[in-house]
């Protein structure tokens, strides 16, 4: 068998069965493989940072990794972006980036660069082939690095010749690692803690513990103890919704975390780090943690954060049944005649969004208001940016229409980030993928208008003033929509919202709804 | 006056006025800033890799570096293929990338990133500014290093504080250097070479040889002394055109690129390297010069290689007058009634494109049947992909229009690669740039399927072809320009386009064409 067979029969063998790609020259064996070695779906993307976006979707809603195939150098540079937020999230990747044949390298051809330089920057784990004999182990060992708890960026450079020549057999099955659970002297001591401490004392969760299990124990401790609870911003995946407890996020900005972390004697951290702000301002501490407040990690990023909150939840004494978080009654969603305002839309939404639809959040400034309507949605599951990289917000949704081709995807979309990374809406036609895009249509970089203040930044004029505006001319997102596929349409009213996302939430397929803020 | 300020009047005291911009919150002062400090023009861009890209092209037709502002290691990230086109342009420019605030660089927030690691790929010099008394100075260094020829990029890493903190004076204005000439003696001794060995040796033109007086002084040693010339594929701007000599390009396919170059004993290099393969195939050198052919530097990257040239000329005894090349009458464009084939396409703007104008080439696999017919066309400059990293085409074309107000730009656009960077219509639109784009629509990456071929990779089926198709769903760029605000008609026809190319060629401002090939 080629190198490129032999690579793709070990993605194989180890389930990884998508790769998301934007095929090159030195690529060309891998993608003839498809037809001849079976398990893996290969997805084309029309730019690298959808590629890497999709595979962290991916990888978030289906736990195992996807397999990303770029192009030398540059294709690796266009998704590094989306891979930082990958990183971020602990998502695991096989990244698979062809390199030139063995004895081009030592050339400068108009493509040579240094792919391991790239690579550095965002990944975990960096090997380059150099041998067809050590091909198949050494893309198990990728594979092994991308599992290995929480998740972790795998490169695999791969000189072209490596996949045409003839390679040795596959490389091994990877053992899936199990997560170890915290030793119970740690989970009583934490118990010790929160009993003692009452509401001076809080959990923060990140990594997986913000799904819907470690939410529901973080919430029985709550209520047994008084203790606080957070969740951290960049949690990969949480779950939101009706009946589900709902956690406050450490709020964006440091003076508004200050305050909700404000009177903390003690806060443990579940598979999360000590928060820190977004941004540092003029006059302002990097954390929000009071001083004084003990920090102490209960469960570490790979550990099981989530079996160390039910052993918990049971040390505490906490009742098994609680959960009474938030059982309103749905909404009605806005009245037909309102503006179609931030608010008018969340309530919509709460109304409309299908039990365990999956929404990829790239809302940036109205993200915090459509939350809060979101926690009486039905429930659901929420991925953010985990990485403030702007542009994962359509990938990301991408990637999690793949793995859960059963479940509504809904991708609340801010207008300017959509921009980074539109090309997903091609992909989302060409796979007939069960995403609806609701594109917050408010012509302007507005988070932008919000940090001009806060950096106390001079009064602008017009000049500065036109580096934050979308406008003149105005993005028209139904036709861009249309131009990739995507059938799509313009809400400026609440009735019109109304009836284009009641639309999108009982078809199938993909589709676009720009709403155009009052 | 605050460190953003400083660094504002640096750029504007050394003629840098034009910045192309995507910035973030730790932007905020340098665009502030664009209201109190005369002289720098904010040019907003929705995604880095324009940014990037736009820089390069006005670099390459202004000739004075654009300085380019980046929000921290994302978006750095997103510019990189860009940057690494510019880098093997020699493209002088200014990259100035935010960073967080200096103490909340130890805090892994979540946009934390290495941002020296990512610019290290791609930059000659990087410096991250730790003082604001260092400022002003770095700045004017950053500038040096950006023009020091053939011209490099400068990475400059501003910490956000020290935008907003007072800083010292700008930085001293930097003294242009001038391109040293290559010293008599090596001229005699090519001279020498060529009347000796005739036909058997060669010129390879790169750098800015390849421009108008390069090409007229080289066309002239070759009608003295029959030597051979050839341009490098990586020249950033070459001449071309009815009365401008028009020696070939080194081959893209390795074996076209050694039947070219076969038979000869002597290369002489003037600004470009000896020339190597793009890929790596089976069974294929890397490089097509002949065993045993001597390769020479006669003017290094950094010289004035049409100094050099026009002294070899006058050392070869060439006639000064002779401007004889293709004075063909201008073909009337193809005929109506015909298929709208590549070679129609290719007559039609021969015929129609205007005196002066300015291509930016990214056609891919219909380039060089295109660019064989623009040699009977009037006298333009074309702008190639000198790093091989597609999507440079649209923002290229966007740089060469602001830095050449009173020339007409055509992007000659592959459809596949215009999807990497389309957010370059945008920027087109809101600056009302007078580019013409024509989109050769395909609906393939038809390059991979002669490097499929070349790579003697095994037959392909279904599942391999998809990877390489553009169909289902067509792309509708019409659409796509639309919804950016440029107007945009289909063609499919060779009257159509005739009539919509004529058009765009008579009116100023943006335009796109997609050009539906038979």
């Amino acid at each position: 068998m080629t190198g490129a067979e032999c690579l793709l029969h070990t993605l194989a063998a180890n389930r990884i069965d998508v790769c998301f790609m934007n095929p090159g020259t030195s690529e060309m064996h891998f993608v003839a493989g498809l037809d001849h070695v079976a398990g893996l779906r290969g997805i084309l993307c029309l730019y690298e940072g959808v590629c890497s976006g999709a595979a962290d979707g991916y990888a978030r809603m289906h736990g195992s990794p996807a397999a990303a195939l770029l192009h030398l150098g540059p294709g690796l540079a266009n998704s590094l972006s989306n891979l930082h937020n990958a990183r971020k999230a602990r998502s695991p990747m096989v990244c698979i980036v062809g390199e030139h044949a063995t004895w081009h390298r030592k050339v400068d051809a108009p493509l040579s660069s240094d792919i391991a330089a790239f690579a550095r920057t965002v990944s975990h784990h960096i090997r380059t082939v150099e041998t067809s004999a050590e091909l198949g182990p050494a893309v198990s060992e990728a594979i092994a690095a991308a599992i290995a708890p929480p998740g972790q960026i795998a490169t695999l450079i791969v000189p072209a010749d490596l996949s045409w020549l003839r390679a040795a057999p596959p490389g091994p099955t990877v053992v899936r690692p199990t997560r170890a659970v915290p030793p119970s002297e740690n989970i009583r001591d934490s118990a010790r803690i929160f009993r003692s401490a009452g509401n001076a004392s809080a959990l923060l969760l990140g990594g997986a513990s913000a799904r819907e299990r470690g939410l529901y124990a973080a919430g029985r401790i709550a209520a047994a103890t008084g203790a606080r609870v957070f969740i951290d911003r960049s949690a990969p995946c949480l779950a939101s919704g009706r009946g589900i407890f709902a956690p406050p996020k450490v709020p964006y900005f440091p003076e508004n975390a200050a305050a909700e972390l404000a009177g903390l004697t003690h806060l443990i951290l579940i598979e999360a780090d000590t928060p820190v702000s977004f941004f540092g301002y003029p006059n302002t501490p990097s954390s929000p943690v009071p001083a004084g407040c003990a920090v102490s990690v209960l469960a570490a990023r790979e550990q099981d954060g989530t079996a160390a909150l039910e052993a918990l939840a049971d040390e505490c004494g906490a009742v098994p049944e609680l959960r009474v978080w938030r059982y309103n009654a749905a909404t009605g969603g806005a009245a037909a005649g309102d503006a179609l305002t931030v608010d008018a839309i969340g309530e919509t939404l709460a109304a409309l969004l299908p039990e365990s639809a999956i929404v990829s959040d790239e809302m940036i400034s109205v993200s915090a208001s459509i939350l809060t309507h979101l926690e009486f949605a039905a429930p659901h599951v929420q991925l953010p940016i985990t990485g403030g990289a702007i542009g994962q917000g359509l990938p990301v949704a991408v990637g999690a229409a793949v793995a859960c081709p059963d479940r509504k995807v809904v991708a609340l979309q801010a207008d300017g980030s959509a921009m980074y990374s539109l090309q997903a809406l091609w992909t989302m036609a060409r796979e007939n993928l069960d995403v609806a895009v609701v594109i917050f249509s408010n012509r302007r970089y507005r988070i932008l208008d919000i940090e001009m203040r806060r950096t106390a930044a001079p009064p602008i004029g017009s000049r500065a003033d036109a580096m934050l505006d979308l406008r003149r001319p105005d993005l028209d997102f139904v036709s861009l929509a249309q131009g990739m596929g995507v059938p799509a349409a313009r809400a400026a009213t609440v009735e019109e919202f109304t009836s284009q996302f009641r639309a999108a939430m009982s078809e199938r397929g993909p589709r676009l709804i720009e709403a155009v803020l009052s």
